[in-house]
């Protein structure tokens, strides 16, 4: 935010990886678990045959599925300068698959 | 909008609260009732002991869920100074908690 | 993106109809069945009177369901007048109904 200099705009931070997720929520670690448990059942990891994804190669197509719940990007308001965050809002990166390097990509725009 | 005085821009609304949605979809009421099932049958609030985020002293894991479910926030192009929305879209504000003052931030940004 | 003449911005791409989707993943025939059986499993289409939007004289409120786990818009950084994708991200248009004709609003802005 600093190095941008944008007083008011949008920031958006996305994932670069299908299988990973930027999401705002409570930055509480037994709500996280409960993410990653809900998510395992929502698309169970296995059995890994049950997706067609899978005969590819992958192993990761539930990962694809998990990120499409949680979502790839978040934009956040940019106001005076800072993020417009709500009291308990914090930004996070998920991953999915668990076997990439974690990229993501911020664009703030504005003036 | 008006306010604003931007003709061309993005608009984006989105829930301050991280239990809440702000979502577009269609106004119809028995639609509204079918996501307020629905999302109770993904992530349901009972038994609350199910979920580690509730030995915060919280009783509203299934909340934070159900709102990754329909989305934090939604981005709205503006064309002409007039939201530029589909024929059947509506923005609404979902609270999964429901003991929460609705507050939403709107950002519009443009020229 | 090159009629807009954009070096620097955001990219809006969002269905127009709500049983629709936009949303950014990887392009692998396997994965979008995968999707699809999965949508299927969270919202089944049928009974159809299981929800109470069809006593609307529709049948689709299980589409208006698929849409909100897929995502209705998705928002895309244009740099250097190019959209800034991740090496496997492309932008997917999803239809859940099947009989709508496919449009899709684009927004860019930005210098």
């Amino acid at each position: 935010m600093r190095e941008s200099g944008v007083q008011q705009g949008l920031c958006l931070v996305n994932a670069m990886h299908i299988t990973a997720s930027v999401f705002i929520n409570d930055d509480e670690s037994g709500l996280h678990h409960d993410y990653d448990r809900w998510l395992e059942q929502l698309a169970p990891h296995a059995p890994t045959s049950r997706y067609e994804h899978n005969r590819t190669g992958e192993d990761n197509a539930d990962a694809h599925l998990k990120r499409q719940v949680m979502g790839r990007e978040v934009i956040v308001a940019v106001t005076d300068g800072q993020l417009d965050l709500g009291t308990w809002e914090q930004v996070f990166y998920g991953e999915f698959d668990g076997r990439r390097r974690k990229r993501v990509l911020i664009k703030i725009i504005g003036e």
